[in-house]
């Protein structure tokens, strides 16, 4: 039987970083623009560091201006607050995320909407989650945004008429990702815990979305042969070999089992290095369409 | 064969009157709150000429605080927003409805946005589409709320798992409803004049919400046996009688073939006096709403 093709999320995430580098080099010698990208974390999460510092690496390796805001974990919502406003304010940056979760205390959704929405490169603005639901132009969720464009580099520009499921209805993943679907014209279907017979409505997918967050839970045999299978889910589980996990080692797999899942599909992410290496890149991607729309360019 | 019950939108529409009208007694009575409706009228359309006037028996009927202003066709861009904005800071006003269309020359996008949203109560604020795709308590549009309670009303509460199949996905009607089906817990299939084999897509529904304003395009035989449908669409055709057609009689017919969808279906809603009736009803209802939310109680 012949096996799905494989989507190599970190090559397509390297030629999305060399197409935003290559725009950034544009915007600079054409409009002396350079898209700037605030990134602001408060508090030592470890995992949260690792992710700050790989966004201010990546977006100046693509020539962008990049900023990093550290902050205490003490810091109080006014002064997180007020330094969103100064970033609002400031000409230089186009691009504001603030990194999550916040420390206890901290009002997320409030420092969200703080942001200016035409600055909110995350995507998670409710006047942007507004703009992508009534198909004005908006900045999505970057694992969307992400998702959309492994569809289209693996089944080309147009998904028009095409069925999409999504599994999962989460504000970051599967509600933005049904949003773009649904832009790019395909029939789409929003399943969830409360769904019925999740397996048949997998099997009416020509493109599965999985955005669960439960390993394997997606058998080879729910996916229709020929299938398009975008795997977002990523979930820590022990080793399969006993000995390995014996010794408490863990692996990441998605929410497709891949095993059986790639003799049925007919391209299909890995997990890892399918979606995950998409989501900064695309966040790169998104400051570029900010700076853009807010000089106008 | 049996037929399908009809659900009936005149009495559920008044059945609703009454509802706003109890609620409405009793936030006088509790919080001395009476909910008030401004209704903004621009130019003389006719028929706009008539909603509006019945949006205002409607409200007072009820016993709501109801206001209505006329302004000439002529009537500037700026005045029309400084209006919004003296509704938008008036405390005997919670509810503010700009009626559409407006005169060529005004934009009608930057007078919604104009509105405050906690008092856009015709949920067409960007804000309110993005509460509304993120979960959150919002206002919704009030066409979309009268289907949901038009089929909470023919099936019970609890819509949890049912498959629910959206036609159309408007500002206005299909992205909402759709919306809201999903924050019942159903899963929602969006079609649209894209889809494919639109009679399977629809085969597969429990619900079915047509949208499409396309005169009886879905035949009984689209229909899943025992399905409850609400027809949305309101379109004006010729008498099937070719003696009247040829004086230039003319009927409304909704989207969904009535005669034979009916044999098929378990419920369905007829067109007219299906879900016509109850947009005004939820445009009182979602008023009541705003000023709760408003007051706090
Ligand atoms: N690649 C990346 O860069 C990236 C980015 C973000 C997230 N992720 C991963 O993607 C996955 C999902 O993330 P998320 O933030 O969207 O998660 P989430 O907020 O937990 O949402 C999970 C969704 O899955 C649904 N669900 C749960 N159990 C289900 C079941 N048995 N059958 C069907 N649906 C079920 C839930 O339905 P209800 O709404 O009914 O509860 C919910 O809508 C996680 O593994 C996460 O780590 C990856
Ligand atoms: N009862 C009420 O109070 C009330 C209120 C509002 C509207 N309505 C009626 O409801 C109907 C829809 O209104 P609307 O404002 O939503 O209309 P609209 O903005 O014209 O949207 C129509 C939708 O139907 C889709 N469509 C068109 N032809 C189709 C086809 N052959 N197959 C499948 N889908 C098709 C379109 O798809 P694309 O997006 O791909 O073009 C579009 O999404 C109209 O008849 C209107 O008069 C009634």
């Amino acid at each position: 039987m012949s096996e799905a093709t494989l989507i190599d999320g970190r090559a397509e995430a390297e030629a999305l970083r060399a197409r935003v580098a290559a725009d950034v080099a544009e915007l600079k010698a054409r409009h002396g623009l350079v898209p700037g990208l605030a990134v602001v974390l408060v508090g030592e999460d470890p995992a949260s560091e690792v992710y700050v510092r790989s966004k201010g690496e990546q977006s100046r390796a693509a020539g962008m201006h990049s900023v990093t805001h550290k902050l205490p974990a003490d810091t109080s919502q006014a002064d997180l607050v007020n330094l969103v406003r100064q970033l609002n304010a400031d000409p230089s940056i186009h691009g504001i995320l603030v990194q999550m979760p916040l420390p206890p205390g901290l009002d997320e959704k409030a420092v969200i909407e703080a942001i200016d929405p035409d600055k909110d490169v995350d995507g998670l603005h409710v006047v942007n989650a507004g703009r992508l639901s009534q198909g004005l132009p908006s900045l999505a969720p970057c694992t969307p945004v992400g998702c959309m464009i492994l569809l289209r580099q693996t089944l080309g520009d147009n998904l028009s008429g095409l069925r999409a499921v999504v599994l999962g209805r989460s504000i970051l993943v599967g509600r933005p990702v049904a949003q773009l679907l649904l832009q790019a014209d395909c029939t789409v279907t929003i399943a969830h815990s409360r769904t019925r017979d999740l397996a048949s409505v997998c099997r009416e997918a020509d493109i599965l979305v999985a955005a669960v967050g439960r390993p394997r839970m997606i058998p080879g045999d729910w996916i229709r042969p020929g299938a398009t299978v975008i795997d977002v889910g990523i979930n820590r589980v022990p080793f399969d070999d006993p000995a390995k996990a014996a010794e408490g080692r863990t692996k990441l797999v998605g929410d497709v089992d891949f095993k059986s899942a790639r003799r049925v599909a007919g391209a299909i992410t890995p997990v890892p290095n399918g979606v995950g290496p998409m989501t900064v890149a695309c966040l790169l991607a998104n400051t570029v369409t900010a700076a853009r729309r807010i000089r106008g360019v």
